[in-house]
C-alpha cells in the first residue's frame, strides 16, 4: 500500500496570532474571556458588574469591541477598570491582530482577568480565535428563549452561558426552562447563569464561578 | 494627454442575481422589503402584526431567514401567510441566490408585499442586495438607545426605522429622543415608527405608511 502523505493543519494567520496572544497572556498570568452576544444583550453591563463583584479578589481589565464609537469603553473606564476600545470600522467580529494591539496598550501586569467584549453578533465572532482561554455567550430575556435554536453554533462552542435581564421576566413570555433545555441539547455540561445586571441578582454566583475557574 | 480607460462597475455575482430578482418581482408587481435587526428584536412579530394590519388592503407573503430552525416560518404559516424558510447553515446574512430559490417556492401571483426577514445581525445583512425595493431596520427598546452609534452603517442605509417593544419602556432606561436624534444625524429624512408588536400600539401608523409607499 502506498504511504499516504499526511498534511498537518497549518494555522491560519489569525490562529497563529491568536496563539501568540494566548502565550503572552499565559506568561503574564492573565486569564482572558471572550464575551459574545447579540447587540444590546448587556455585555458591557456584565463587564461592569463582574468588575464590581471581583473587587478585592481579582484585578479586571477590559477590551471593548464595537464597529464604531467608544460608548462602552467610556463607561468601563469611568468604573476605574483599565480598558481599550477597538473600533472594527465595519468588521463584524474582533480578530487576533486587533487584540494584539489592544494588549500593547493595557497594563497587563495589573490584570488577572481580561474581559473582552466582542462585537454584538451571534454568528461571526465565534469563528475567530483571539487568544482567549474561555468563551462566554450572553443571551438576554427580551431576545426570547429560542435563540439557541436559531444560532446553535455559538451555544455549542462556549464555556459558559449567561442569561441576562431576568428582571424583565415578569413582562415577557420567556420560558427559561425551554431555553436551558435547548442549550443542554447543544452543550450538555455548560454552566448556565441567570442574572440581572440591572438589579445585581445572580451576579455573585457568576463571579464565584469565575474566581473558582481562574484558580484552576 | 493619453486617454484614460474607464472601467465600468461590473456587478458582483450577488448583485447580478439581486437585479434579476428585482426585475422578476417588479414584473409580478411584488414590492419586497428586507427587514434587518439584531437577534430577538421582533422581526417575526413585526411580520405577523403587519400581515394582520394589511389584511384586506394588501396581500402579504414572507421569507424567513435564519441560520437554523423553522421556528419563525412555522409561526408565520400558522397565521395563514404564504412563507418560505431559508436556513443559511451558518452564513450570517441572506444573499440573492437564496432569495431566488425562495421566490421559486412562493405563490407570487397572490402576493403584493413580500416581507423578507434577514438573519438576526446588525452588520453583515446590509452588505448584500437581495432584490428588495426597501430596507427596514428594527431596533427594540431593551437593546438600548445607543445602537445607531455602535452600528451606524445599517441605520444610514435603510428606508425606514422601526422601534419595537415600546411596551417595555417603563421598565428600562431608554431615551427614545436620543435614539431618534442619533438616527437623524445618520439618515436625516428616514421615517421612524415607534410600536409594540406585543400590544399592537403604533402598528397602524406603520401599516398605513407601507400602504401609501407601495401605492407610489
Amino acid at each position: 500500500m502506498p504511504k499516504v502523505k499526511v498534511v498537518e493543519r497549518i494555522l491560519s494567520a489569525n490562529d497563529q496570532i491568536a496563539a501568540e496572544n494566548r502565550a503572552r497572556l499565559d506568561a503574564q498570568g492573565v486569564v482572558t474571556i471572550n464575551i459574545m452576544a447579540s447587540p444590546g444583550a448587556g455585555k458591557t453591563s456584565l463587564i461592569l458588574r463582574t468588575a464590581e463583584a471581583l473587587r478585592g479578589r481579582l484585578r479586571v481589565g477590559a477590551i471593548e469591541g464595537d464597529v464604531a464609537s467608544s460608548v462602552d469603553a467610556d463607561k468601563v473606564a469611568a468604573a476605574g477598570v483599565p480598558v481599550v476600545q477597538i473600533n472594527t470600522g465595519g468588521q463584524c467580529h474582533l480578530d487576533a491582530p486587533m487584540v494584539t494591539r489592544a494588549l500593547d496598550a493595557l497594563p497587563l501586569d495589573d490584570v488577572d482577568v481580561l474581559l473582552v467584549e466582542n462585537v454584538g453578533n451571534l454568528i461571526c465572532p465565534s469563528g475567530f480565535q483571539l487568544g482567549q482561554r474561555w468563551d462566554v455567550v450572553v443571551s438576554s430575556v427580551p431576545e426570547g428563549d429560542d435563540k439557541p435554536l436559531k444560532y446553535p453554533g455559538i451555544f455549542t462552542e462556549v464555556d459558559a452561558v449567561v442569561i441576562n435581564k431576568i428582571d424583565l421576566q415578569p413582562y415577557l413570555d420567556y420560558d427559561e426552562a425551554a431555553f436551558r433545555q435547548t442549550v443542554r441539547a447543544l452543550n450538555a455540561d455548560v454552566p448556565i447563569f441567570s442574572l440581572s445586571c440591572k438589579t445585581g441578582e445572580g451576579v455573585a454566583d457568576w463571579a464565584d464561578w469565575l474566581v473558582a475557574a481562574v484558580d484552576k
